[in-house]
């Protein structure tokens, strides 16, 4: 199958099929490649991207002029567009990941058993990989470029808006994997905007190990619910940042401010500010003040009002919202406890942050706190792969289980028992 | 609701979500609980076990005498008899659990990042894990034990043979709970043999983070299929000895033998015999007097059957079957990569191992075959939690994500990230 045909029509299910047995068989080939050859890969890639730039921008303009014609609006627009300094960065993230450490092959915790056996682990790639997203086409060298160093084969199906660039972007891919002997099936990108493929391609669990969707809430929440294959996912980012009575007043004002207005539409971005009583009146009108001069609409409970003038009464809905917008929830509570019991009910488990000078409500707050990322004395917009020295990330998990919270190369792999014997039987 | 209560009927899928809904709210409790006050409750769940023996034995009568009125087969009724040794074995069981280190809490990779933040991992209980599990009662006390040791909640249903049993246990797991002051909903069995209690368990994912099936693979599968909630599950073991061209003759007879003879029955028992066509007439022979010897019935090729006279003719099926039984599958193949393309396309990857004295052939099986455990010149029977040195196991993981291999007190937690900030925040 000439994996660069753009118009797949008819059997998508077969087509699916065929991607799903051509990257199974890629994956025991990449299981076994050596660092240096995926680096190749790596580099090869970024060199064809910069090389074929021209021809990277005209598929884009295929794309951008559809999307026009669609009527789609000028966010939408601006995350398709492919110009020079997007094309740059692409390549740049693929030199960087070829920069990264390898973690396949590393054994820890090898240790002799009393039967003589020594017993450790091997860090492995998971195999196959598929990855839906939506409209930026420079995913589609991001996810390529992460699950190959991991050692994983991958199936990328990008928004039917970015069919074009995308599938101009997998021919650079393609040629960087011919350039260090890898197969081409190491990364498929989906060429059809087909439906259905999407329906295949989380439930050929034969031939998929993982799914790592990325995208909005409805559609994250749509396909975990029609899996049949394990998923990294990320829900949505309800943080909070709980300003203790122990806080330094203007270092709570500081994080409150930056996890907030640093950037809106994250997922770390807080969306809910939790004070302590005993506190409020020290730091919640210097914090009103700040918000309303940067325009953030304050939604608030009645304790918070008193000393926000400006504030709108916030209602329980409020609590739940992530408002990836110059709006925040506010409200007092008594202390710590009360924070907790809030932050337990109301969010997300993605981030949440103390803000405490007081040693032992730190370390209950990070030990109790059923978050992904749990900080003290920090903003909720450090949680982040690069901040977290990963390198890059496929994306923030906000599931419990494999991966939880930014998932880098790591993530991409797993753990397999290794035993070293010497000629040992059981007894 | 009284948990004790053995005759819920009605809303089956009502009473569920109350144990969940308790089950979420002990879960809390148990996550800040210290390992003193677990390790109390454990020893307490022991001493009343002990002290309950009559209880117990009678509440297991009446399971034995409807087993027999059913028409239950002998093995049936052996695994579900609660006599003093199996008393004794489950009071034993739960005081090694509290000698083993408890994993929660444990922060590690801790470094300062360029910004001044220190980001590192802890590991934290996963929350409310619900057990699916046959007829043996034992598993009731067992897996009672490695939850609340990783700090999680529980929600055990056992089989409906071993009601009045599990019951009978789950009174004395209750009053050692009670003993430590921790919440008795942390460990709630279901109380109704009411197949519908499966249904809503497996799809109630707001209260239950992870399932753990313990049974054929039919129902492993069936569940697999209709749960909503991730698990860690086990479904065969079609296990492979390679004896390679460069292993130690005595060696591989006896690794051969240890792995198919020292016991039927067991998920990491030899299912497939794979020799180098080069080292088969140096074992082959030997092994397969031993197997004649121990009434092993050999299905073998046709190159096998020329050294082995007793062997029948295998089918194309045999290579897929796990036995568990005295019947073994037998296959010459030229080499290690005939040998690692026979297993990765027969095997079920749970457990595979080479005997070879040549290193490099030895490392590129621990590196590409894909499954839980690779061992080099070691029986594959030593797959399993006790031999590996985590104390104890809840099972034996054949899928690639979270847990691979056998399950311990680890499998049983998940990290999540710790941010330890001075005030910093993002620019």
């Amino acid at each position: 199958m000439d994996q660069g045909d753009r118009s797949v029509t008819g059997d998508i299910a077969g087509y699916m099929r065929e991607l799903g047995r051509a990257a199974r068989e890629a994956a025991r080939a990449l299981a076994r490649a050596d660092t240096a050859t995926k680096d190749r890969a790596l580099r090869a890639m970024a060199a064809e991207i910069r090389a074929r730039a021209a021809e990277l921008q005209e598929a884009n303009r295929a794309d951008l002029e559809q999307a026009r014609k669609n009527g789609q609006d000028a966010a939408l627009v601006d995350r398709l567009t492919l110009d020079t300094p997007a094309i740059e960065q692409m390549a740049e993230g693929l030199e960087q990941v070829a920069a990264l450490d390898d973690p396949v092959g590393r054994i820890t915790g090898l240790r002799r058993r009393p039967t003589g056996i020594e017993v450790g682990r091997m860090r492995v790639p998971i195999g196959v990989i598929g990855i839906i997203y939506e409209s930026r086409p420079n995913v589609t060298a991001d996810a390529a470029g992460l699950c190959l160093k991991a050692g994983n084969a991958c199936i990328l199906r990008g928004g039917s808006e970015a069919l074009h660039s995308n599938q101009a972007i997998a021919a650079c891919v393609r040629a960087g994997l011919r350039t260090a002997g890898l197969p081409e099936a190491a990364v498929q990108v989906v060429a059809t905007a087909e439906r259905a493929a999407v329906g295949a391609l989380i439930t050929m669990n034969a031939y998929v190990d993982i799914i790592v969707p990325r995208g909005g809430k409805e559609l994250i929440e749509r396909l975990a619910r029609e899996s049949r294959i394990p998923m990294i996912k990320h829900l949505e980012g309800v943080c909070h940042v709980y300003i203790d009575e122990a806080a330094d007043p203007e270092m709570a004002v500081r994080i409150a401010d930056n996890a907030k207005t640093q950037r809106y539409g994250t997922c770390n971005t807080m969306e809910t500010l939790l004070v302590a009583e005993a506190m409020a009146p020290k730091v919640l009108p210097e914090i009103g003040a700040i918000f309303a001069n940067k325009g953030v609409e304050m939604r608030a409970d009645e304790a918070s009002r008193r000393l926000l003038p400006g504030a709108k009464a916030a209602t329980e809905d409020d609590y739940y919202t992530e408002w990836l917008a110059p709006v925040v929830s506010i409200r007092v509570v008594k202390g710590l406890d009360e924070a907790m019991a809030h932050i337990a009910r109301y969010g997300s488990q993605h981030t949440d942050a103390i803000v405490t000078s007081d040693r032992s409500r730190a370390e209950r707050f990070l030990r109790e706190v059923d978050s992904s990322s749990v900080m003290v004395n920090a903003s909720t917009r450090f949680a982040d792969g690069f901040e977290y020295g990963l390198g890059a990330e496929i994306g923030i998990s906000t599931d419990k289980l494999h991966a939880r919270g930014p998932v880098g190369l790591e993530g991409l792999t797993t753990q397999k028992y290794v035993v070293l014997g010497h000629g040992e039987v059981r007894r």
